[in-house]
């Protein structure tokens, strides 16, 4: 079987340093690349965060590229201070991550992210974990690109739940609604992994003890990552019991559809307040056959869980 | 086979003089009554059109009991004008039906509704096609009645699609959000048949023409019901090729479930603006196993329509 190409596009806070490793540690795809996004951090920072964890992970040989800083529709981008608070200032939670000497790669990240899709086609995955400005520009700049690959798995989005910074919106996609809105309503191949499902698959300071114990750098680093983030989750969401494990979920299910159930849906991404960000069926395709967009309801929650556990328990003790 | 008991509880304009006829010609159900609630119509107005319908198509027998006349949370209800826009000032297009001598029922609607859940028990559905205000007063007059009931489906809400009444809010739930949330709060054995499914299920006038050419009462007045129902759709959703099937819709699946694609969902409905009215995964208890709610999210609407045409026509022509 040949190996998936996987390239990942994360804001890069600390679930998504729990998607790189994931990723890392799958043995049926190979991660080609990262582009940096804005969203839990700025996207110098979250592109620093990358660089930092790869190399942490034995895996500096990964390339970096950085993507757009902000919206389609703004002009600049601050980080809020709810993504302070729940992934630390500098997106890893405070800590001052070994410091990897390689820089970000030179090609743009939408140019990369366009260069490959033309080179590896159905053979390629992508897996944004941020807003999806990236992917509006690529598709803006080669339309083309919808038709060749092989799948997007994003995670963001709420369907069936409440958002969490709106009622109506989840943070992702409400960084920049209209981009959203031109992925969701395009023909790619797009599988929607959001709270509906993340908010489903959770981890406590069991696990991440599990870690810590097993006395590496990696273990270490990515128990303190995870305790913070277990900590802010205990204050901004304390029905749930534990951390969401939103980005290494997409990261899964895009490497093992089966992992969830999904429901094939024609959406939009709403662009007014008071439910701008809000990803809801289009009641005007709503008697067009959905082909192409699929919304994950649930989740083999077990089966995720323990596969992650698995997976960055053996690749931490190596590192 | 025991023939199921069925109680349905309408607000009856239109589309419920079509869940009437629906359920007056199944052949697997025996309708034991109607309960008159507000929502397109003011409640008096509402039992009347169902006691003028009813003997029309020859089911003079069939009792109808008066339910609530407005919100649970508030001391009055009057017609919303869009209400009136799409089913007619008096609920039935502004026709004259032909006038039933017979009067409503002595015993109140939620207490007939108490009685026959206690008699009849697992043998008994109950479809709600408008506010869910009666069935939460007898809920709360009798909280016994959740585990003993067959089944209730409910013509209402909006899940994967937006509102409309407003883009959060179906019209049925709106009327009485609070009542909605202690029923989809319950543990009734529930099922939603929401805008999700209702807007896939479509009549046009090449049906109504069906109709009106059997040259019988039932057949014609029905036609005119329905032409004007669709005309009015074409006003207020030009994006549908004509008709919600919405209430009789609510019917079939409550008799034949497998018509249906579901999906468990423990659920809740918003009481605040903007969002009041809006049904929605209650992100309290997503980790809790779902298992007495279920949300239609998709229809076999060819076998469902043709089922809903065969049935009618058949009835049409002997009245």
């Amino acid at each position: 079987m040949t190996k998936y190409k996987l390239i990942l596009d994360l804001d890069t806070g600390i679930d998504d340093a729990l998607a790189i490793a994931y990723a890392l540690a799958d043995q049926d795809c190979e991660l080609i690349g990262i582009i940096g996004s804005y969203g839990n951090v700025v996207v110098e920072q979250g592109v620093r965060n990358s660089l930092d964890l790869l190399s942490l992970l034995g895996a500096a040989d990964v390339p970096v590229y950085q993507g757009l800083p902000c919206a389609s529709t703004k002009k600049n981008f601050v980080v809020e201070p709810i993504s302070a608070q729940i992934h630390g200032k500098n997106g890893v939670a405070n800590l001052t991550l070994p410091h990897a000497p390689r820089q970000v790669a030179e090609q743009d990240g939408v140019d990369f992210l366009i260069t490959a899709i033309h080179k590896y086609q159905h053979n390629l995955l992508f897996v944004p974990t941020g807003p999806l400005t990236n992917l509006a520009a690529a598709i803006k700049k080669d339309p083309e690109i919808v038709q060749l690959i092989g799948g997007v798995t994003f995670m963001g989005g709420a369907l069936s739940v409440p958002g969490n910074v709106t009622p109506a919106a989840e943070a992702n996609l409400h960084q920049d609604p209209a981009a959203a809105n031109e992925v969701l309503r395009s023909k790619l191949p797009l599988t929607m992994v959001g709270l509906d499902v993340t908010t489903r698959t959770l981890l406590t300071k069991k696990e991440t003890q599990t870690w810590r114990s097993l006395g590496t750098s990696a273990g270490s680093i990515y128990a303190d990552l995870v305790d913070y983030y277990i900590d802010a989750y205990q204050v901004t969401s304390s029905h749930l019991a534990g951390c969401a494990l939103h980005d290494p979920l997409a990261v899964a299910a895009a490497l093992e559809p089966s992992l969830l159930q999904t429901f094939f849906l024609n959406m939009k991404v709403e662009t007014v307040p008071p439910f701008e960000g809000r990803t809801i069926g289009d009641e005007k395709r709503i008697n067009e056959p959905a082909t192409t967009t699929q919304v994950a309801l649930n989740v083999d929650k077990k089966r995720f869980v323990n596969k992650f556990m698995n997976r960055l328990t053996t690749l931490f003790a190596d590192h």
